[in-house]
């Protein structure tokens, strides 16, 4: 940053580019080619403050905008899409995938789709899912690809972005928020070219542009390789945290089914027998444990107040903010709490709450 | 900054509070109580991305927002207002003030003032138009202060913000895109209390609030006293310019009118006789001075089209981007172009355009 700073002309000093900084436009573009597969120049890229600014300005650049969202999915995002004048309708999606005839019917202007790793069930969507929901935004409608987790995939090679595939049909969207921290609010969308032009002066209207220091100091890290080192260390890291999670949850939870953990910072643990998250997410609580409930994520239930439960309970454990050597314990202590066992250990882990994506590494 | 981010705990690299750093609003808040006679406690103060993102968010916390606009004003806010949701309508401004009367006939919702130094006319409100402006906004009406310019008066002591007499009806907007750069990108309302949760609410499904480091370097800045000191230098820096610009008018241009010179970093020059500025402006852009007619920033000319020029040919001078070596040389060059002179020089003078407000300094 010093370098980028001394080395910066005095424009840069002056307003934005609204549409984001030109070093870093090609620097995200370059990243994004190589690592995500994405069909992109530099022309194409729009700097956002994260997720939440690129949902916000691509509802705002389409005509009559009905935006579904996954269901379950993160919490909040139909409030940006209200905010951003658009109507939020959701779209079920379950281990198979995005609903797909339930689209058709709907038919809204827009879907909000995190493919690579579903949140929270965790799921990455199937080469035929993909096919269908591409196929479905022919005429104009428009993916939108939140890709959520892409960099933090552990057994395989990721498979590349949506956006790759059909550049026109597709606004990919990534952030920093989870790979460097959520504090410096900086991501990116990959438009469709008749697009670029809105959100460009849509962003110019609403707050002239982002900081241009921050955005130089991103592409430096970039450009350096600083970044790409960064995240493979973290990627180790995260690793091994997910690793010694379902050690332990083999270990403590032996007949509990675990689900996503392909990639990402949680996954799913669906208990067996009867049990209620209604009763066992407050009681881990009192112990200190922070973790959620799949019902949690439902459009139903936290949008329209339905409180119809599922019959199973299904966890969704973060491992994002806690360290490895914390989790054995945390799981001993969601066994005792799940087995209903007396609460006689003090609070002392916590951590395995997925959402508000806690930061860093958090995403919005 | 290093010192700020080494000292952060962890919290401040998570999601940013949307309402703005808990530390840069108790520092702007002191500062503004301070130095600009603002009624402000921290629980005010909503930190935002300079002026635009200002206005954006108040038009959007609006019911039905009908937004007047000084005209002759800054270009662009128009567009501003429209692409919140809200209806801009002009108001007329003139050496005497805004016209009150059309103002209670056209009852738009809220009204945008520049106060301290309109722009482009560079004239403060006086103390009966400042009274009747805040008469006007009883009964739920918004009056929003652009306290454009303050940092920079030069011959007595600034008024303070029309904010301290009426904190429940004016919503106070600062920035420090022409006191440090536009590129940083930071600034701040100080709002009536019903708007604050509404305007951090609209805030986080916006962009989820501003970057923590660039706060925090920010609140560092005005605690150590370094941003009032840079204040005092750049307050000289500009006052010299002005000098030197009103020295060259009266030598070159010297049955020329000057008015607006109390403050800013622009004055108004009226031409005696009869003068074109359709002819002036771009005879002087061919010689490399870049200057601006007072026409420019009228509502119905650069937004409706309406091409009927004044009597009288009004200029537009800013010293905000020109050294004071140049000075001298420009309106010499200016008044040759006035005279039709000959263009026997090379271009080599530039910078008296005042908007948009080249930048640093500048200000949106």
């Amino acid at each position: 940053m010093t370098t980028t700073v001394r080395g910066a002309a005095d424009r840069v000093l002056g307003y934005p580019d609204p549409q984001g900084a030109a070093e870093l436009r090609s620097s995200v573009a370059d990243y994004l080619r190589r690592v995500r597969a994405v069909d992109v120049e530099p022309e194409r890229v729009v700097i956002c403050a994260g997720f939440t600014q690129a949902l916000s300005l691509l509802v705002g650049v389409l005509d009559h905008p009905v935006v579904a969202l996954e269901d379950p999915g993160l919490i909040g995002r139909d409030r940006v899409v209200a905010a951003a004048g658009g109507s939020p309708v959701p779209i079920g999606v379950d281990r198979c995938g995005i609903h797909l005839d339930r689209l058709a019917d709907l038919d809204p202007s827009a879907v909000v789709v995190t493919p690579t790793h579903q949140f929270p069930l965790g799921v990455a969507l199937a080469s035929d899912g993909r096919a269908g929901l591409l196929d479905w935004a022919r005429d104009g409608r428009l993916i939108i690809e939140d890709d959520y987790d892409a960099e933090f995939r552990y057994d395989r090679s990721p498979v590349g972005a949506l956006q790759g595939l059909a550049p026109e049909r597709v606004a990919y969207v990534g952030t920093t928020s989870k790979t460097l921290a959520p504090a410096l609010r900086l991501g990116w969308i990959v438009a469709p070219i008749p697009l670029v032009a809105r959100l460009t002066e849509l962003r110019r209207h609403s707050d002239a542009g982002g900081p241009t220091l921050d955005q130089l100091a991103l592409a430096d890290l970039i450009d350096s390789g600083a970044y790409e080192r960064h995240l493979r260390r973290a990627r180790r890291r995260y690793r091994e945290r997910r690793d010694r999670l379902i050690t332990a949850l083999q270990r403590h939870l032996p007949d509990a089914q675990v689900d996503g953990m392909a990639a990402g910072l949680h996954l799913v643990v669906r208990l067996a027998g009867s049990q209620d998250s209604a009763r066992i997410v407050p009681a881990a609580e009192s112990r200190g444990l922070a973790i959620a409930s799949l019902e949690r994520y439902r459009f139903g239930r936290h949008r329209l107040g339905n409180p119809e439960p599922d019959a199973a309970a299904e966890l969704v454990l973060g491992y994002g903010n806690i360290g490895a050597d914390a989790i054995t314990d945390a799981v001993r202590e969601l066994a005792e709490v799940i087995a209903d066992g007396p609460a006689h250990l003090p609070a002392r882990v916590s951590g395995l709450r997925p959402t508000p994506r806690p930061g860093p590494p958090g995403g919005r």
